[in-house]
């Protein structure tokens, strides 16, 4: 188990054009966890109530997942999320949130997780984030998300977690509230003079781009009619590439660029369903086939 | 001269956050024939008026364009249109539009021009693009251009020229508002029912997609961090896409791909400054090289 997430777990309730679920699997880390899965053993930690299914367990364990991390709070219930998106499909309308036993949740981590190589930190508060790194006992490559929120309210915490971590993912609108730069290219740059060895730039249905010292690229998102539910694209990416990364254990220039298409493939597999439901129907050779023609697109 | 273009020829006023350009030289026309110099021999058809000052002449057939169908009308004025982009260089508001010569201008072709190859029916009125169709002999690509404008007013005149092309340039939104089909994909592919064997579907800042039977890509714009007056950006994508085409002089799948990349290339110049400025200091050297830039950040 190389690789460590710390993140939440929902119960998402989504709102498309077309179509509403309610009460189904979500959450950061999950997300993450799932797509990472297909790449390299993944440790995850989050926090849950009584309300939780075992299903949902078994849904990890059976993909290699280690679940001992997720902590069940007796008497408490797990995050919820409800969201309505735009006819787009790209934006998006929180309904609700219950933070629920998220509220005060301060990981703790197991010696085993302690001693991850590679870790990320799915979104949440800086200074949860911080308390983490904290326990970390000298991890190789630290990746976090992170949200507008926390870019208003805990700009500080933000700005010394920015020091300690070697990568940063953010969507597009993110990048420009925390550098007040309009341009992505420029935003992007600007953060990395924050503090992070690298900058992934989320823009949803357009892709992301690739931002450090040496190099900037853009990989535009797979293209695909199919577009279900973008819940979790985000973290499914972060999970395919940092997957890539803990099983190729490197992150070389060359490796992250191809960790950064393996992210871009397995978040066109998410958006193809609700919650985990296309996810659970493909395996790494699907992946490997998309990838493919990824590859073959962006070559001319 | 196997190119040939017709569209408008403007006299700008560009507001952008930073700075106001007051009756720069702009028109579909105009940024499509600079942007196709670079490959091929242009013939640009447009109408100007009495304002219209030698000095663009010269700029125009400084680079080879040939525009002897440029019509000067005794009496009138040049097309004007002024514009307003927000804070994130992307969208735009039009502040003034006056049509002028532009409003009653039907193009009468030369011999020479009715025997191009190679035709780009630039914005305008689909009832003006038919009427320039119809005066070609047997041309052996015919790309066209169109906006909300005519979707909205010109549907079924549009439906009719959509028969009669072989390529049809739109962006994202006005793909949308012609399909009624909010993805991309979908909205693409659904064109492609109404006539034209191919289309591109421009995404400004997000770059563009390729749609055909037989295949689909999208290519990433060129990131660049001098964003100063994105006018022109889709009308000289077009002129580097077909100024490719004409000089290869076939339109393969292979052929357009690459058509697509240096489209992109040069519409990454041409938003580095006002009006022509930026394409005034380059060559085709300059272009190649950043065309190398392209494919090597596209390559993992």
């Amino acid at each position: 188990m190389s690789l460590l997430v710390v993140g939440s777990i929902a119960i998402d309730s989504i709102h498309t054009p077309t179509e509403v679920r309610e009460n189904i699997l979500g959450g950061s880390a999950t997300h993450f966890s799932y797509a990472a899965s297909f790449f390299s053993g993944v440790r995850m930690v989050g926090v849950v109530g009584d309300d939780w299914q075992q299903e949902h367990t078994k849904l990890l364990t059976d993909r290699g997942i280690d679940t001992s991390g997720i902590e069940v709070q007796e008497g408490g219930k797990t995050f919820r999320w409800t969201g309505k998106y735009h006819a787009n499909m790209n934006d998006r309308d929180t309904l609700e949130v219950h933070l629920n036993v998220l509220e005060n949740f301060s990981p703790v981590l197991s010696e085993e997780a302690k001693r991850c190589p590679f870790v990320f930190l799915a979104n949440g508060s800086p200074s949860t984030q911080l308390k983490v790194l904290d326990q970390m006992t000298g991890p190789q490559l630290v990746v976090a998300d992170t949200m507008d929120l926390w870019i208003e309210i805990e700009r500080d915490e933000l700005k010394k977690l920015m020091q300690r971590i070697d990568g940063l993912v953010l969507n597009d609108s993110e990048a420009k509230l925390l550098t007040e730069e309009e341009n992505l290219v420029r935003a992007g740059q600007k953060v990395l003079e924050y503090g992070p060895k690298f900058v992934v730039l989320k823009k949803g249905e357009h892709g992301a781009m690739f931002f450090s010292k040496g190099e900037s690229y853009v990989m535009p998102a797979f293209p695909t009619p199919d577009v279900v539910d973008p819940t979790g694209a985000g973290d499914s990416f972060a999970g395919g590439m940092m997957g890539y990364l803990a099983q190729q254990n490197n992150f070389e220039p060359k490796t992250l660029k191809e960790a950064m298409a393996y992210g871009t493939v397995v978040a066109s597999y998410i958006v193809e369903d609700f919650s985990l439901d296309r996810m659970k129907e493909i395996g790494r050779e699907e992946i490997d086939q998309r990838l493919g023609q990824y590859r073959q697109m962006l070559s001319f």
